[in-house]
C-alpha cells in the first residue's frame, strides 16, 4: 500500500525521494497527514471566525482553537519538526531538510495555521535557529526554551523604512554601547509577528560599528524584550488589504531602547554572519509551502470545474475553453517546482546551505512565481468568489506575492544564479580547447579543410 | 505647441487620433487634465484619510473632499462626459466614445476618484445609460435626473450567489406580478455601490417569465428604491482584503420586496435586451482606465528606479538586472493596448457597440491582463512598500484583477473573439479556390507538374 | 462599399488610418490588392519550381515568372512604391510611409515575391534611398537609374565575420586612398542579394580613418561594382537550412579591391551618417511585412482547423483543446502589432525617422516576435506538413527569425527604448513635486497629519 | 571525487538519482562520457563534411567516420544501451530507463551522432524493441540480429499523407491477405531513416480489418524489405530547409507491395497494441536528449557571452541587458525539466510505461518547448551566426521543433494529462466531505454560525 503522501504530491515525485526517508520520517509524515486532515483543516474556518473584526481587539487575541491544537500537536510529537538534529544536535529532531521539506509542503494545505500548530512558523523558526546556533546558555534558557515550548513568540527586526533593503549593508538603525547597556535607535517596518500578544522578544539588527573597514563587520544583532521602553509599534502594514492580525507586519520605532550588554548575540559586529546563517533552510521551507499552496489551489480548481452546479451553457466548466490545458500545465509546473525544491533541500542536507546557494536561489525565484500563476488560475475558475474572503485563494496569493520580495527580491536571486552559472565558463573553455585539438588531428587524418 | 495629453499618452498615439477630435473635445481634454493635476490628484490622500477605519462608520460616510470637488467639476463643465450625445441626444454631451475614452484614461491616474468627481463612476454610468435609453418619463424624472445631477447613486443587481453567472440565463431571482405590485425574491452578491449611503436605487435583474420558450425573454429589470422593506444588505464582499468602503460590493437578499408595477424598466421580459445594451461602451471605458492605471504605475516605477535614495551596491535600481528591459516592454505593451482600445472605441462610434463586438472583446481580454503585468512590475520595483497601503499599486492591482472576471470572464471573450474570427473562413476558402484555379492555368502555361 | 483592404487588415484598423490616406493612395492600394490576388499569389509555386535544385545553377538563375511579373507591375504603376516623394522629391512616388506601410503588409502575403515584383525588395530599397539622398549625379545615373528601373540589383556590405556587429564601430574592413583609387580589404558575411546574377554593385562600409578622434567619423561607404577583381564570394550562408537562392546571404572577401575615388558616397568619413539615414523607414517596412506574414499564417491556420478532412476523434481541429483561444490571441496580437506599426509609420511621416526612434524601436522588438509566435501556432496546426517545404510557414518563420537579429538585435532596441523612456523622469519628478505642494496645502486645510 | 556526470548535469540533480544507479551503470556512464569527449565530439565536423552536397550522392553515402566510431563503440561495450534487460531479458543490457536516460542526455551533446555511434538511434531503437518483444524467432534472426549488430538500419512507416495522424485510427494504408501473401497499398510520408542506404526493412502500419467492430483491432504491422518491388521513395521531406541526409524523412508510396504472410508482426489486427508498446520509453529518451540539447546550447551561450572578442561598447555581452537573467532562467528551466524526465523514467522502471503515462505526457509537452526556448536564447547570443550552418544551434532547433509534433502533438498530451488529473476529483470530493463533517462538529462545539 502506498504512503498517504502520494495524495499530496504524486507517486512519481515520492518515488524520487522515498529511499532517502528514514523509517522515523516516513512514520512522522503519515502521522502529520492524519493530524492535518482530522484536526487542522476542519478547524481553519473556526480560527478565522475567532479573530475579532474590531480594529483594536484583533491585535490582542490568542486564537483559542489554535492554542488547543498546539497542545495536541505537542503531545503527539508533531513539534519543532523544522529543527534538524543534523544541524542542531542539542535541540533538533532527527529529520533532514528534505524530510521536513516534504512535511512543510503538506502543512501548507492549511495555510499559516498548519506550521503554527506545530510550532514551525516563521519568523520563530529562523529565530530559534539563530538562538540554538549562536545564543549563549543564558540567552537559550531565557528565550530559546520558551520558544521551543511554544510559550512565547518572537520577531526579527531587519527591514528598514526608506532604505533599499535588498542591500543589507544599507541598514541605518544605530546600536551602540553606553556603559553596560546597549542603546538602540531606528525605524523598522515589515516586522512580522510583532503584533502578536505572545511576541516577547525582537532580534534587532543594526549598525554597531559604522566605521569598520569591512562592510560585513559593521552590524550586530541584539535581543530586545518586546516590552522594553522605547519600543513603539506605529501601525500594521497591509499586504493587498490584509493586515494578517494578530501577527501582523509592523512598523516599529526603536527610540533610545536600552538593554543589557548580555543581550548581544554571538558578538559585536557579527550580525552579517548571523543573517547569512539564518536564511538557507528557511527559504526552502517557504518554497515547499509555496508548492503546497499551489497544489491546494489546484485541488480547489479541480473540484470547482467539475461542480455540476457550475455548468454554463449546458457544459461543465472543464469542458470550456482552455481549462483542461490549464490543469495540465498547472500539474506540470507544480511537479517540476516540487522536484526543484527537493533537490535543493537534498543539497542542503549534503553540503549545508552555503554549498547549495545556486539550488536555493533557483527555487527562490522559480517557485513563488509558479505558485502565483497556479493560484491565479484557480481564482479565475471561481470567478468573483475567488478574489473574496469566502475562499482562501486571494489571501494566499497576496501572501505568496510577498515571497517574491522578502528574503531578497527575485531579481537578486536571478542575478546571483546567473553569475554562479558563469563560473562554469573556464571549464567549458578548457573542454572546448581539448576538443578542437582532437578535431585538428582528425581534420589532418581525413584530409579535410575546416571552414571555421 | 503640443497638446498636454502627450504627457499622459504619447505623441505617436495622439497623432493617430488627433484629427478625429472635435475642437470642443480637445479643449475639454485640456481642461480635464488641468483639473486633474490641480484639484484631484493632490486630494487623493485626503480622500483616503477621510474614510473612517471604524467598521460601521466607514459605510456611512460621504467623503467631504470628494463632495467639494464634485461641485467644482460640475461648475466647470467636467460632468457626465461619458454620456455621448450621438447615442443619447437628450441628455448627452457632444463627445464621441473615442474622445471620452481618452479622457477616461487620463482620469484613471487618480484611481476611482477621478471618474467619481466628474460623475462618471460605474455602476452609475451604465445605469444612467439604461434610464436614458429605456426609462419612461417618470422613471427619468425620479431617478435619472438626480443621478445626472450627482445627487444620488445607484446599483445594478445582477450577479447571484451560487450561480454560474457568466451565463446570464442562469439567473434565479424571482420577479413576479401580484396585482399592481412586482414582488422580488432573490440572493445577489457583488452589487457594487450598494454600500454607499447615497445609493438610492437598485436596478434588479431577475426571472419574470421562466416558462417563456425564448431563454432571452425570461428576464426583467425592475427599479427598487434602496430603502424598500425586504432589501437586506448582508455584508460587504472583499477583493483581496479590500472592502472598497463606502461604496463596497455587497451581498444582498431581496425578501418579498414589493414595488409598484410602474418600476418595471422597458417592458416585461426585456431584461436581456437591457443588459446587452448596457455593456459595450462601459467595457471600453474600463479598458481605457486600465491603460491609464498601467501608465500611472509605469510613471511610479520610473521615479522609483531613478531615486538616488534607492541605490543598492552603488548603482541605481535601473542599472540592475532587467529593469530597463521591463520598462521598454511596459512601454510597448501600454502603447499597443492603448491603440487597441482607441480602435475599438472608434468602431463603436462608427457602427455602435453591436458592430464592434470583436474589437470590444479583444480589448476586454487583452488590456486588464496587460495592466496587471505592468502594475506587478511596478510593485516589484517598490519592494514591500509596493504591496502596502502606502502606495496605490496593490489596491489598483486588486481592482484590476476583478476586471478579468466582471462583465464576462476572459475565457468567454476569448472564445467569442475566436469564434467570430472563424467566420472569416468561407471568404478565405473562396479566395484560395480562386487562387488555385489561376495557379492551374499557370502550371499548364509553364508546363510544371505541381507536387501538391 | 468598404475598401478591399479590410480583408487583409480589419475594419477597425482601417478606420484608424483611412482618413490619413490620399485618394491616390487608396486607389493604388486597391490596384495592388487586385494585382496580388490575380497575378502574384497564383505564381508563387511556379516561382519556387523555377529555382533549379542543382547547387551551382540555382545561383545563376533569373526566375522567369518573376521577370514577367515585374514588367507587368511596372506597366500598371505598381513600382518603387517604397520611395516616398516627401522624403525623395526627385525620384519618389506620392505615398507616405504610412500609406506604403499598409501596402507592404499586403504584399507580404506573397512572401519575398510580392515586394520583388514591384521593385520594393531589400536591400535594393535601402540602397536606392542612399543613392537618391547621398549619391552624386554620376552615381545616380550609373547605379540609381538602373536600380529604379529594376534592371540591376545591389548589395549592402556591412556585417563582418568575427566581429560583434551590433556595435557598428567595431567594423574592421579597411578603406584607404592610394592615389586616385580607393583600396578595400575586408571579410564580410551575410551580404544579402550578393548571390543574385543581377547584382551589379556592392555598397561597402569600411574603416577609412581609424585614427579619427570621433568614433563616428572613421567610416566610409564606397560603391564597388560586383565584378571588380578581388571581390570573392566565398559561400552562401544558410538560415536554418535555407540558402535563399538565387539572392542568398553571402560570405565575401574583398581582397585589394580597387575602385576610382569617385565611387565614394557622400564624403570621406561619412559612413555612419549614411547607415543612420538608411535604417528608419526600412525597419518599419520589415515590421509591416511581419504583420502581413502573421496575418497570412493565421489565414492558413483558420482554413486548416476547419478542414473537414482533418477531423480527429470525430471533431474539427478547432473544436479541440486551445485552438479557438490561440486564434483569438493571434488575432489580438496581430491587431495590436499592426496599430503599433501604423503609429510608428505616421510618426516618421510627421517628424522623420530621427524623431520616431522610440516608436521604430518598439515596433522592431515587438512585431517580429509576435509574428514568430503566430506562425509557430500555424505550423503546429499543420503538424509535420507545417515544418516542410509543402507549406510556406517554416520558410517564413526562418526568415522572420533573422529579423530579431538584423538591423540591431532585439536587446539593443529594448535597451534604447527603455533608456528613452527614462528621459521622461525629470518631467514626472517635477509634476510629483507640484502635486505634493498642493497636497500639503490640503493637509493643512483639512487638518490631516500625513503618514508619508 | 565526484562523478564526471556533474559536468553535464549538476551536483544536485545527480544527488537525486545517484543512489538509484548500479555500480555497472555508474561505470558505463563514466566510460560513455570519456568516449563522447575523446572520440565523438571531435568527429562531429568531420562527419558533416563527409556528407556530399550533391543532391543525389548525399543519399547514397555511409559516413566513414561514423562507421569507424561504431566499431570502436561496440568494442568497448557502449552499444545498444537503450535496451533495458528488465524489459527485454534476452537481448537487453542491465540498465534501467533512468540509467540509460541520463546517458541519452549526455549523448545529445553530440547531436544525432552520439546515439548513432552507439546504435541507439531512432527509429531503429523502437523497431528493435518491437522485434525483441513481438517478433518471432525467424523475424528476430533475419531483422533483429543485424539491427542489434548495427549492420542494417530500419524505418517505421506509420504517418500518412493527407490524414490527421494524431488519431491513429485514421490510417488508410491497406493491408490485405491474398493467398500466402500480404498485399500493401498506401501513401506514407515523414518515414525517418528510409533514405539511408543501409535501411533494409520497413515496419509498415496499415488497416488490415477495416470492418472490425473495435477500432483498435483494425490495424496490423508488416515487415517489408526495403527493396521489395512497389516500394517507391517519392522524395525527402524537409524540416525548416534541412533534408537530414542520408537518413531523411521520406515520402513513400507502397504500390501493390507483396510480402510473405510470415512478415506479419505479432498477429492480424494487433497493430495498435504494437504502437502502444513502442512509444513509452522512446519518448522519455527523446526528452532526455532534448534536455541535453538545451544544456549543450547553454554551454555555447556561456562561452559566447564571455568571449572577449565579442565585446560591444566596451562590455562583455553578458554585461548587457538581460543576458545574466536569461542564463539564470535557462539554468532553472533545464534543471527542472531534467528532474521531470528523471522522475518519469523512474516511474517507467517501477510500473512500466502504461503506469507512467501522466509522467511521460508531462515530460513530452514540457521538455521540447523548454529546450526550444533555451536554444533560441543561445541563437540570439550568436547573432546571425546562430541561425547558420556554422553553429549546430539552428539545426538542433529545427530538429527539436518536430518533437512538438511527432509521437503525438503537444495538444494531445496536454489534454490527456489534464483529463488524467481530473480523475483525482472523486478522492478530493470525498476528502472535502469528510472535512466539512468535522467542521460542522467544531462549529457546534465553538458555537459559531458558519457563513458558507
Amino acid at each position: 500500500m502506498s504512503h498517504p503522501i502520494v495524495n499530496y504530491t504524486s507517486e512519481s515525485s515520492w518515488a524520487m525521494v522515498e529511499d532517502k526517508f528514514s523509517p522515523y520520517a516516513k512514520e512522522t509524515l503519515a502521522k502529520l497527514i492524519k493530524f492535518l486532515e482530522e484536526e487542522i483543516l476542519p478547524a481553519q474556518k473556526i480560527a478565522h471566525a475567532q479573530i475579532p473584526t474590531d480594529p483594536v481587539l484583533r491585535w490582542k487575541t490568542i486564537i483559542p482553537v489554535i492554542a488547543e491544537l498546539k497542545e495536541k500537536a505537542k503531545k503527539v510529537g508533531l513539534w519543532n519538526l523544522f529543527l534538524s538534529k543534523a544541524h542542531y544536535p542539542k535541540h533538533g529532531v532527527p529529520l533532514t531538510n528534505l524530510e521536513y521539506g516534504v512535511m512543510a509542503e503538506v502543512l501548507a494545505h492549511a495555510g499559516h495555521m498548519g506550521p503554527e500548530v506545530m510550532n514551525c512558523s516563521a519568523p520563530d523558526t529562523g529565530n530559534m535557529e539563530v538562538l540554538a546556533r549562536y545564543g549563549n546558555d543564558e540567552q537559550q534558557k531565557r528565550w530559546l526554551e520558551p520558544l521551543l515550548n511554544g510559550e512565547i513568540r518572537s520577531a526579527f527586526a531587519m527591514t528598514e523604512k526608506g532604505v533599499a533593503s535588498s542591500d543589507a549593508k544599507n541598514i541605518r538603525t544605530s546600536i551602540r554601547l553606553e556603559g553596560d547597556e546597549i542603546v538602540i535607535n531606528g525605524h523598522k517596518w515589515w516586522i512580522s509577528g510583532a503584533g502578536d500578544p505572545r511576541c516577547k522578544v525582537h532580534l534587532v539588527m543594526g549598525k554597531s560599528d559604522p566605521a569598520n573597514k569591512s562592510a560585513y563587520e559593521q552590524q550586530s544583532v541584539v535581543l530586545v524584550p518586546a516590552d522594553t521602553p522605547g519600543v513603539k509599534i506605529v501601525r500594521p502594514m497591509q499586504v493587498f488589504g490584509y493586515d494578517d492580525a494578530p501577527e501582523g507586519h509592523c512598523e516599529i520605532i526603536y527610540e533610545n531602547v536600552r538593554v543589557p550588554k548580555g543581550n548581544l548575540v554571538l558578538g559585536w559586529g557579527r550580525g552579517f554572519e548571523i543573517i547569512q546563517g539564518r536564511l538557507g533552510p528557511g527559504r526552502i521551507h517557504h518554497c515547499m509551502r509555496s508548492v503546497g499552496a499551489a497544489q491546494s489551489a489546484l485541488n480547489l480548481l479541480l473540484q470547482r470545474v467539475t461542480d455540476p452546479g457550475r455548468k454554463t451553457f449546458g457544459k461543465f466548466l472543464y469542458e470550456h475553453g482552455t481549462v483542461v490545458s490549464d490543469i495540465a500545465k498547472s500539474r506540470a509546473e507544480i511537479e517540476s517546482a516540487r522536484l526543484l525544491v527537493y533537490s535543493a533541500a537534498l543539497q542542503i542536507d549534503k553540503v549545508k546551505a552555503k554549498g547549495a546557494l545556486k539550488e536555493i536561489g533557483i527555487a527562490k525565484f522559480v517557485v513563488p512565481s509558479m505558485a502565483l500563476t497556479v493560484i491565479d488560475r484557480a481564482i479565475q475558475s471561481f470567478g468573483a468568489e475567488g478574489v473574496s474572503q469566502d475562499q482562501e485563494l486571494a489571501m494566499r496569493w497576496a501572501n505568496l506575492r510577498t515571497l517574491r520580495i522578502a528574503d531578497g527580491p527575485d531579481a537578486v536571486h536571478i542575478q546571483q544564479v546567473g553569475q554562479r552559472e558563469l563560473k562554469r565558463v573556464p571549464l567549458l573553455v578548457q573542454k572546448t580547447k581539448e576538443r578542437k585539438e582532437r578535431e585538428q588531428v582528425l581534420f589532418r587524418k581525413y584530409n579535410i579543410k575546416a571552414h571555421l
